[in-house]
């Protein structure tokens, strides 16, 4: 491996998937993608958690695929149409049951993370994903407050379904805290970070449309916050078009204008992007030299173990991760 | 007539349409639509406006059908199939030219929407409908500042497409200014409001979803203001759910789980509709004894006079007057 986020000349990538909460669908999901919908071409996978937890997943969906443990990146067997399973063996399979939350898989969960973290700073790994998390897990672990938590400083999620693709500035803050936080610098740096990332992972000169932040995109944050960034990112030369009418922008990009809307809070984007298509969408983390992206639904602890949890997203996210850490684009034709 | 917004018993509702700026495509849609798409058996229709103005439409578009003054609702002949228009005389026809904005058309827009108003609330007409104006002309009449200014108080706008309905509780205020106007009364009365519309029209037990304000419908104001308009009107027999997630309300009332959204700022809902389907929307004022719409698309200048302006939006909006105001719902199936 020649470090930072690029495979060696001519191997596979790497692709890793932390198997999200053990005792949610995660490990279902992830062994499901791995042994129906894997395509050994593309990349090489590898899992992050409880081997444990894979042999369950595995056998409650009735998969005809081995589970093998590996301790780094580099004992994957590219022969063997196993899965590969990195497990710190933190985790006692005493210490937690299906479908329900707890403390030790959450601070499991926690370092399976961290581990993915590292491996892929370190450029053993080039893309990481993560199954569903569970708030319950994560909050009894004492170590975060919530899922926000796991999102690393200096991040923004970009959030991409077939016909959209949507990063806002802010995540879960109030509607009120929102004004304040619709200035210059930072718009510029989500553009900035937002257009070096989409070169990076295959769509040159992408097209970004910003968003406006109030009705029809008349109001003081446009003229005296919004439009200067623009103008800036303009002046850089990259395709920078707005502030745009938050309710026009997000059907010009599905009609194809843009490659990618910077929107002002939240709610801006999520709305138009559950409104008119949330199936297959993921997120990927903007801002970091590796591919990160976690799947859109949640750990459904109620189903887990039953063998019923749907894999399409999972196998959705494995084949974008392939693609953008090769610099393909998002595998959803021409950008 | 018997006053008030029903028609005499056996009688056909009378739907008057204000053809809107002379200068744009108004008077097109609306010749347009009473000489394509007009159903005799449902309504008897009227125009208000410059016949001059619908005469240059009839001849622009090709339309085999002739304008003939009334003085009043009154006067439309039912055999003759031409298009009856009610012309005050206000606006010479030296006054204004195709395509232009003007002081003078601005003027005469407004009166003719005084005189709709007026007829509507004698009885005279069941429903009426604003073609549209244009935001220049109303500006140079030095009569309103904005379209906002036409807005009757009291009132809310309803949108509807066919898939989705959405009423908000403000319309064109600041991002900065929504939190404080989203209050327990204020959300309270629009609830009514609505439902009392919905019933009149014929949705009876509405079932209504409200959203939320923040991320998740997760903030201060849910649980202050937003959960107890929503207490209160389930306490009075309303079929009322929320507060909602902004991000899930509008996927779940396109599914059919509600008949109608109450959103808590304008672009929570116009991002929704417009990225969902804009197609065939139009916009009801929530809040008169009468019926009253807009459709949703502009004057366009810069195409009238040309016989090319689409007027299926405003048949649309001419079927929707019919249905609500006879009380039979919106006209797309069981309600």
């Amino acid at each position: 491996m020649n470090g930072g986020a690029s495979a060696a000349l001519g191997a596979l990538p790497v692709v890793a998937t932390v198997i999200g909460d053990p005792a949610g669908i995660g490990p279902e999901v992830c062994a499901k993608a791995l042994a129906l919908d894997r395509d050994p071409r593309s990349a090489r996978h590898l899992l992050i958690g409880s081997i444990d937890a894979v042999r369950l997943a595995v056998a409650a969906s009735g998969i005809a695929c081995q589970a093998y443990p590996v301790r780094s990146p580099g004992d994957i067997d590219d022969a063997a149409d196993g899965i590969a399973v990195l497990d710190p063996g933190n985790l006692p399979r005493v210490a937690w049951s299906v479908g329900q939350a707890g403390a030790a898989s959450g601070r499991a969960v926690i370092e399976w993370i961290e581990i993915a973290e590292g491996l892929a700073r370190d450029g053993q790994i080039q893309a990481w994903i993560m199954a569903p998390v569970d708030s319950s897990s994560l909050k009894l672990s004492g170590k975060v407050e919530s899922i926000d938590d796991l999102q690393p400083e200096g991040t923004y999620l970009l959030r991409v379904s077939p016909s959209l693709r949507v990063v806002p500035i802010t995540e879960h803050i109030a509607i009120s805290a929102v004004p304040a936080s619709v200035n210059a610098s930072s718009i510029s740096r989500l553009i900035e970070v937002v257009d070096d990332s989409f070169q990076r992972w295959g769509v040159p000169d992408a097209r970004i449309g910003v968003a406006g932040l109030n009705p029809h995109a008349m109001g003081m944050e446009e003229a005296a916050e919004i439009a200067p960034a623009i103008e800036r990112a303009r002046a850089a030369g990259r395709r920078v078009e707005g502030p745009v009418s938050p309710d026009s922008i997000f059907r010009l990009a599905i009609e194809g204008r843009y490659d990618v809307v910077v929107s002002m809070y939240h709610d801006q984007g999520q709305i138009a992007l559950k409104t008119a298509a949330f199936e297959g969408a993921c997120t990927i983390y903007v801002g970091l030299d590796y591919v990160r992206l976690t799947v859109p639904h949640g750990s459904a602890m109620e189903i887990a173990g039953k063998g019923v949890a749907q894999h399409a997203s999972m196998a959705a996210a494995m084949r974008m991760a392939e693609s953008l850490c090769c610099g393909k684009g998002f595998g959803d034709g021409p950008p």
